[in-house]
């Protein structure tokens, strides 16, 4: 009999009637024979709640009780799906996290999942009990509850299949599955049956948003195979496997965009060795991630431009980082431009076919939209447009890499 | 140093804003130099939200799971009072009932507290760190959160005070005290200055809703000095003490009332050995819980009637059994009163006073209020009456009774 993990996110377990149906979709799998492990995030809306309350009661507060506040709300959910499993007649308990126990570094609000036990659990599935396990939580190293951060339910569910040995961890969300490109934007995208750990680790990390790239690289990590699926429509999701499940590859599986960055500008910065280190080493240390980053060639050899790209948010405190530096750094002026957007290209087929990135350029150039920044890894390729542009892009884009059908 | 156990009810904790002000009164008492254990409640209303979502998920629930569910509230409430205390500038952090650990037994959702480890908590206290635990739960025998029950969150406080040894159990609440009588009815009642454990349990036995007898009890069994007391304004509360601390007793400390009581008059039952038995033997199996009883004296030594009480709550499935078991009774008929009140007057003086009860039978009888049951204990006289004299019957007996205050 296989052991199966499955996670249902927040607007899977939104209430008691979507908790219900989710119990329908564990009882789909009990009767087909699988030992399941169930992971629930909190009700949706909920951790929002308990956030706002710690916020409330202090902007700058203990991490440690911010963690014993917010991991309540899963527990709420994975008592109440034991007892929706109980219901349809099945042996189901919940458990939290130091009850497993999941146990986790003491970086409170960003845990780090160390090692999990597993002979109790193992032994209760064995005997045909469903498992509800509260996500996103652990027990740190003096005793304490420890959050897992941002993506945290998906983790604990990745986890939690590697340390059972599980054939599958599907992921139950409130979309069908990973698509070409999002189809809100491009009606011609269509779902895609199998994607590698890589290009899915690219696909998050370039602005997809339907997993978080540690929970992919941790199952990339422990080869757990990941189905990504849709809780609410009974079809098959995508599955994230290893490269070599993938029989006929395609050169480019997908594309994603990110509008989350800002560009800025360096005009007249003198051209002098150590001058990017005295640049982005205040922003390091700030905890500024600069993502992009091209310097142009030097005209006079004397000054150069030089253009990177941070996240939005972070826009307004580069600048005046900058402008406080700018006494060291010696720059005329600073330009900004939030109007951006970031467009990848992500394919393992990218290795052994050359081209990938003529065919974007051109397709770009041929409805006149300018690259700004470009950046390329060995499966990807980003470049950077004026969000204005951004959905004539991807279309123009699907349709050159042959990923359109109708 | 002396150690103090505070408790906050759910009223003073149902907000950021009542939680920074309790955090007020756990400051005082810091500043004061004691060391300070809080035990907290859920926020006003969240333990009721929480137990309707079970509710709704299955009415007839795994008590296991709607434990695992209902003990969430308290974690919030111990995790924002310890940044509320952390924002005061005192030491705190929040416990769990698993993490201290509260021991109990395996009665979910009714359980009784087994034994507390305090050596991690004295060593924190006595550093100058304020513990928050969570008030109404524990952890049973095979791990599992367990909850207390009605009152659990009192309970947790007393048995925390008795384990610490500690100087006082204050109970916050949002009244001041407790009164020779209901205030709300009786006008000239007053708040008391101390107590006895025994008066305070009668009275809450009786009616008043200020503690549960199982905090009382257990205060009283462990010599924990409690002192009942608002949140709100900052004045002294009521001790409830051992009797000896009481110098000057008076002969009734209070006047308690419930309205939850309900009579059945079973007419034409027959006067003969085993018929009481046959009759409340039942409703005990029912769990159903008889509390006064009268049988008249046959007039013919062949039938008589017989008078007792049931909690309204239970009324009707009491008729129902009593009609299903008439073919044993052979009774005449069974005539049910919702409409009565059970009135006690409350004191140890009692003991050594006669004529306690004339004074309450005069009194009532000078306002033209028929008697219907009588039951009394060492300490207690009760009366059972018509609902529509309540209010001038408490007012009457405060007064005979020299308990009113200008």
């Amino acid at each position: 009999m296989a052991v199966i993990v499955q996670k249902f996110g927040g607007t899977s377990v939104g209430g008691i009637d979507r908790i219900r149906h989710a119990a329908t979709r564990v009882k789909q799998a009990v009767d087909r024979g699988d030992q399941v492990a169930v992971v629930v995030s909190a009700m949706g809306g909920e951790t929002n709640r308990l956030v706002d309350l710690v916020r409330t009661m202090a902007p700058v507060h203990d991490a440690r009780e911010y963690d014993a506040v917010v991991s309540s709300g899963e527990q709420v959910t994975a008592g109440l799906m034991a007892i929706a499993l109980q219901q349809l007649g099945i042996d189901a308990r919940s458990w939290t996290g130091w009850q497993i126990p999941v146990h986790t570094d003491d970086v409170y609000g960003a845990a780090r999942i160390q090692r999990i036990e597993t002979d109790v659990l193992k032994e209760r599935l064995a005997n045909g009990q469903v498992a509800v396990v509260t996500g996103f939580q652990g027990i740190g190293e003096v005793g304490r509850v420890t959050t897992l951060g941002r993506g945290g339910s998906d983790l604990s569910a990745v986890a939690l299949a590697a340390a059972l040995g599980a054939e599958r961890c599907d992921i139950f969300t409130d979309v069908e599955g990973v698509f070409t490109c999002d189809p809100r934007i491009v009606a011609k995208a269509s779902k895609l049956d199998k994607i590698t750990y890589e290009e899915m680790l690219e696909m998050a990390s370039q602005g997809a948003k339907v997993l978080h790239t540690r929970s992919v690289a941790t199952a990339m990590n422990h080869h757990v195979r990941l189905q990504v699926l849709s809780t609410f429509t009974d079809t098959p999701g995508t599955l994230v496997v290893d490269e070599d499940e993938i029989v006929e590859q395609q050169v480019v599986s997908g594309i994603a965009y990110s509008r989350d960055d800002a560009k800025i500008t360096i005009i007249g910065l003198p051209d002098r060795p150590g001058v990017a280190a005295s640049l982005f080493g205040p922003l390091a240390d700030a905890n500024i991630n600069v993502d992009m980053i091209v310097q142009n060639i030097s005209e006079d050899g004397d000054r150069t431009d030089l253009t990177f790209t941070v996240a939005k948010a972070d826009l307004d405190r580069t600048l005046d980082l900058l402008e406080k530096d700018n006494d060291k750094l010696g720059a005329e002026r600073f330009s900004p431009d939030a109007n951006v957007v970031k467009v990848s290209v992500i394919g393992v087929g990218m290795r052994s076919h050359a081209g990938v990135a003529r065919t974007m350029f051109d397709a770009l150039a041929g409805r006149g939209i300018n690259i700004q920044l470009i950046s390329t890894s060995e499966i990807k390729i980003s470049v950077l447009i004026s969000e204005d542009y951004l959905e004539l892009a991807l279309r123009a884009l699907h349709t050159a890499y042959g990923l359109d059908v109708d």
